[in-house]
């Protein structure tokens, strides 16, 4: 694996004063895992702060220092050269309270009662989030971020960042994302959830105690959400009606896996084991997520993409959520999206213009779906770096 | 409940001559549950009939003489008056053989092993429930229906119909369907049988002899199967993001099932429980599905659905596939559609031009996706109505 930004390390940040949070209750302390590219010019003006979405970390960039194949989730658009050019800004990745790469999270010790919090951890949201991410900002001693910047849930911290810390934020970069979940999103949330919370392995978030893990839930969860990310057009373009390889297929008889048809139609193998491509994918797909990822953490995740709805206190009325905000907007879509169409993002542009704010939206023509905000499309990299230019111009650097 | 038609009975009918599967294998003998509705006329040119989708049944109108609840599934579509007039045509539906509503299935016994088939049921297809209603057909002595019709899956084994007994079919009704499945439709058939597959109480499908029912992975299925069934816009409309019901949430307090949350936001329970309505009724929908529905038969059917592709033997040429038929044919698509959408129904009606069929096709309005087909809308209703009238005056009744 290459990366320009070479071996990164993140570091554990504790924070020992006790976060107010959202449902009322407080978490006493808390650490993070904090991860940094380039760096912070004299008068701190450079940052940027980079969110991260459902199943990503702090490891936006770079090679993880104790795993050479760990390339950060980002890697194409943060590093010196690229889009974010991190020659010139300093770039910081924070993982979200409640995830499960190092910062404080269900699989975390609770130190009242010396187990893991499990199902205790607190149902954290967006908002959460944001306000434990100032606090990293005040560590490094960041009065405002040049900009704030994410894709998906991401994209929803950055907007979060704007309406709560008007004063800290010069631009916030909202990608492929939407002011709130729709009735269909939430849907396929809770089928995701329901697939966890009834698997007999999760013992009601204490899995822990009992040395399992609710990979079946997990798996299902995850292949789901693997349906929404591509586009329609995209998986029938990488698999359509593809048979599996004949190579895995021989691989399959050789292990005496094979289906129990007796193979008389040409191709068909009557069974409910893999048979087409796209079957293969997202078996694999959960297979892996089901080995590294948290069960608790994912059900957290999803709650506070249901959740986030920064209009819903004044009303539903976004244009007034937003009518407080100072920083400059770059809103980015992609046509393929299927889960947050590009409809959603001009909901957020609406309101933006609504209220008068300097806005600029792009939709950007690619076939990739939801996932197109993570690969490398060289019209929303260019636009992307075309606005870093423009941000560096006014910060100075 | 009313129904027009009233009270039905259906018949069981025992097919003893062996059924030559399309997976090579053969099944010794077998039952189907039938019912009819109107009266076969003296030359038997006024038969229809009518094919089920996945979780549908025989018992296609009138009410259940064992149950005054069970209406049939398409009672709005057939019965005296109706756009089917069963004062005109004898209408027949049966239940397809590995369904699990009485038709010899996963559940009955195998008499060579005096246990339930369980996972030894063949995977049949759309042609091996083609050719078993063929014979159906046979015995109620019809050598050519006026019409052979079905939505969705139903549509399906229509088409099939029109083009493995073209000489018995005078029209085909092909509605909600597509000539074959995406990807992205097998990937949604995948994950529900995942769900099923790796649910502990699958038992490898012989869960009958554990006297257990994998209800959590049909549960799950079940609720993704209804998010590709309603359209984004109508779950909006139905449910958009409201919160469940104050009432139905002080019943769940009265009952100590209330969130973990402590309520400090107005309205949010911060918990994993149901908090929006389109939660409720998910699981709703996938507790009363697990209630009655077979799991290895949904598994049959989702794999019967991804294999159906009558174009595949010829080298993907659909219009080819066709030019064998003699139906005259009326496709029918609706709008809001994302299961198989409007585009879907165009091929078929591309590949029936090409070829020089007759075709009429119609592309209704409706907010309410792929369920539309099953939904009174008088435009949809007049249309299916109109044609009907059509084939009657062809056949004279």
């Amino acid at each position: 694996m290459e990366s320009s930004i070479g071996i990164v390390t993140p570091q554990r940040m504790h924070f020992a004063e006790p976060l107010a949070l959202q449902n009322g209750s407080t978490l006493a302390g808390y650490d993070l895992m904090v991860e940094t590219y380039g760096e912070l010019n004299a008068d701190r003006s450079n940052a940027v702060l980079v969110c991260h979405a459902l199943n990503a970390s702090h490891h936006v960039a770079g090679i993880a220092a104790d795993n050479p194949k760990d390339v950060g989730w980002w890697d194409n658009m943060v590093g010196p050269g690229k889009p974010l050019d991190t020659n010139r800004f300093f770039v910081i990745g924070v993982n979200n309270l409640g995830s499960c790469f190092g910062s404080t999270g269900p699989m975390s010790l609770d130190e009242s009662t010396c187990t893991p919090y499990g199902a205790r951890f607190p149902v954290v949201t967006v908002e959460d989030w944001v306000n434990a991410q100032a606090r990293v900002a005040d560590v490094f001693g960041i009065r405002k971020f040049a900009a704030v910047m994410g894709g998906s849930l991401g994209g929803m911290q950055a907007l979060a960042w704007s309406i709560m810390y008007p004063e800290r934020v010069g631009h916030c970069l909202v990608i492929a994302s939407t002011p709130k979940l729709s009735a269909q999103n939430i849907a396929f949330n809770e089928v995701a959830r329901s697939a966890i919370l009834s698997d007999p392995d999760f013992h009601g978030g204490d899995y822990y105690a009992h040395g399992v893990v609710p990979r079946r839930g997990l798996r299902v969860a995850r292949m789901i959400g693997h349906i929404t990310y591509l586009s329609d057009e995209d998986m029938a373009t990488k698999f359509g009606r593809a048979l599996r390889r004949a190579e895995a297929l021989v691989d399959d008889i050789k292990a005496g896996a094979n289906g129990n048809g007796n193979g008389k139609d040409d191709g068909y193998r009557f069974s409910f084991d893999v048979e087409f491509e796209v079957e293969s994918y997202l078996r694999y797909q959960g297979d892996k997520f089901a080995e590294y990822f948290d069960a608790n953490t994912y059900l957290l995740i999803t709650r506070a993409l249901d959740y986030f709805d920064p209009a819903r206190t004044v009303g539903g009325d976004l244009a007034k959520a937003l009518s407080h905000t100072t920083a400059k907007y770059l809103i980015v879509s992609f046509t393929t999206d299927w889960r947050f169409a590009p409809t959603r993002s001009r909901e957020i542009v609406k309101a933006l213009l609504d209220t008068r704010r300097t806005v600029s939206y792009a939709e950007i023509d690619a076939p990739h779906g939801h996932d197109a905000f993570l690969l490398t499309d060289s019209r929303y990299h260019n636009l992307v770096r075309a606005y870093y230019e423009r941000i560096a111009q006014e910060v100075g650097v």
